[in-house]
């Protein structure tokens, strides 16, 4: 079969907000090499433009199904504090925390205790005695224990209650948080009542019920999505205090070429289908899907060579800034800041950290690397600088918003 | 099949450094229970005395074969300041580094630069700018296009190459470093001779090849370290100037019951038998060998909790601190600092983390826990600290150094 030519090949992710025009990347409506004359790489820079239209899409979405709804970012996939504060800046969402840190730094970007949401997985005593400290901030509470120790602490406190419907979906078979195989997270059916009871001796009203069931969920997912809620109905209906349900966060985006992205209407009417009927509403914890594609990782090539048949380019960027290949396997989409004419050729693309597994992009068909070439891994925005580390000591980089 | 008795089960990895007495934990002398009063956790504590046991292990090893040789430690692996000085005073071993961070690092922890290697990949200008102004490093060159960026700032310089035999081995095929896949890492036969070239027209002599195939490896595995020790012949039959072979690192240390250590007699045997008969000596960089089971990662149980019959124990540390389960799937060994009595029971541990994949331990048999124990992660000491992150905002830890 011969070779696809280079638009068809390489490009199915160009859209308004990435492109290339005359050969040169634009993200954002910046030409990126231009942006990074006389910035030290590798960096990060953030599209807020293409945030708020992320969170805009969603709640249009679930505006045009008519379901009550509020969205809480998952700070976690990125805390950049002027990113943070942008978004505070719009009104359009809350937070969602996962530990009492991500609680106090989103009091200090601006954000309310009613703005946020904490869904956090073994949970201390310190940790409660925080939020105990924060009467506004509601907790999702993970396990029977956690129950019963802010009960302790906080006798009366509305509460929602993490449930693990034991579906999953995602990029990765690591990220099907609530499969058929136990999970960590969650409580399932087989102590739900006693879950229960526990609460209601703390006089808690459980006002709410939270599940997450992947990561980069996608339309070809949604019957799991689908049969997610159906299992939810079980817990639902022993909750006479329900107000909202919680999916979590997990929305795809694209990072390949063969999946759909997901269809936001189907989406929304599922939902609607589900929680409607119940007069409920529905809150949402999207954190990977607001910053994925709103974020580029902008790293130098510092060698390009052959090995054994395989096109290696090597960066000065690696797993200890962005790990999501290292630990999912999810490609990274790449793309030279300024294009090369030629034929495509195929590239594994290695960071600079000596770990076999330090591989950002295996396989992928490029215009043709030369040594000192600028690159950017564009779906990098989530789980990058959130989660990066000093290994090999290679932990410095620097971080831009762009408007 | 009855359970065995709890000695059996879950003890097999006792021994003079680490040991129950009188059911509380010893780990380096010290009664880790009475060390951890007034420290927060989680912590890690290192044992120096461990360290240099490690490390005397191997010298011993080499030294019994009459194998000519110098180790390295790779500082990737801990970077924690005290120890690395520490092992400065003791004069038996070098720093083997990966980048210029690292080469500046152990000289201001009292290294030489005669005492350093710096075995690199995907190697910049700017790591290459700062090298040659260290001309005492020995560089061992990991591409073609590190040979000659290298000779064309520092001309006639002494250099390594870094070869791929094509055989590998460890805990988990991700971490084959060499095997039958082309792996980032080190030149292939296919141009080797090309690279003997490019060093040649710049006047490097190329006195020490490299080769690193895995991490973990154990007894079972010397007859594939001795297939790439034959690998590497035909390397070395083309290097006129060659003065010694560096095998990288990757000797594993028992972490499961049901593996056999490493037989360093067998090993430094095997070594020999390849090198003695050319009169080269041997170069090796452990870390995680000298680290692993000469460092703890102590944390509080913070949730003990059964969940759809699986009983899951939660900690106030996570893949964070200490990533090599999410990565690798290695499993931790976990043991109470103070034992409960009671029959074993089979926990999965889980970190603090809210990802999937924030599991530390599996279906292990531990006495009884409860909420409020502290329990050590006793294989802990290599890859935490120095490739930790804040995900989350839970990255928190201190370090201490016993002796």
């Amino acid at each position: 079969m011969s070779r696809a030519p280079a638009q068809d090949v390489a490009d199915w992710w160009q859209d308004s907000h990435r492109q290339y025009a005359d050969g040169r990347l634009v993200f954002g409506g910046r030409d990126l090499a231009s942006f990074a004359t006389g910035r030290e790489t590798p960096f990060f820079v953030y599209s807020a433009e293409r945030v708020r239209a992320n969170l805009e899409r969603l709640i249009n979405a679930l505006d045009a199904a008519r379901m009550p709804h509020r969205i809480f970012y998952a700070i976690k996939a990125n805390r950049f504090a002027p990113l943070v504060e942008r978004m505070r800046s719009w009104n359009l969402c809350g937070i969602d925390t996962c530990s009492p840190a991500e609680v106090l730094y989103a009091l200090d970007r601006g954000f309310a205790q009613t703005d946020m949401l904490f869904t956090g997985h073994a949970v201390s005593n310190a940790d409660l005695d925080v939020l105990a400290a924060h009467p506004g901030v509601h907790i999702n509470c993970d396990a029977i224990s956690t129950i019963r120790r802010l009960g302790e602490r906080c006798p009366g406190r509305e509460i929602g209650i993490r449930i693990n419907p034991q579906v999953g979906a995602g990029y990765h078979a690591g990220v099907h948080y609530a499969g058929a195989k136990p999970s960590k997270f969650g409580l399932y059916p087989d102590r739900f009542e006693e879950a229960l009871s526990v609460a209601a001796s703390f006089g808690m009203r459980v006002t709410q019920l939270h599940f997450h069931f992947g990561y980069g969920y996608l339309t070809q997912d949604l019957p799991r999505l689908s049969a997610a809620l159906e299992a939810s109905a079980w817990f639902m209906d022993r909750c006479p205090d329900l107000e909202t349900v919680d999916i979590g966060g997990g929305l795809g985006t694209r990072i390949t070429a063969d999946r759909e992205a997901l269809d936001l209407e189907a989406w929304a009417a599922l939902i609607a289908s589900h929680l409607q009927p119940r007069g409920l509403k529905v809150h949402l914890e999207p954190g990977d899907y607001l910053m994925k594609d709103a974020g580029v990782l902008v790293c130098e090539v510092n060698t390009v060579e052959e090995k054994a048949g395989v096109m290696f380019a090597g960066l000065n960027a690696g797993l200890n800034l962005q790990n999501l290949w290292a630990y999912y396997q999810t490609p990274f989409i790449v793309a030279p800041l300024q294009r090369r004419s030629g034929a495509l050729r195929t590239y594994t693309v290695t960071g600079n950290i000596n770990e076999a597994i330090d591989i950002l992009a295996e396989d992928i068909d490029l215009p043709p690397l030369a040594e000192a070439d600028l690159l950017a891994l564009m779906n990098a925005g989530g789980y990058g600088s959130s989660s990066a580390s000093n290994h090999c000591m290679r932990g410095r980089f620097d971080e831009y918003l762009i408007d």
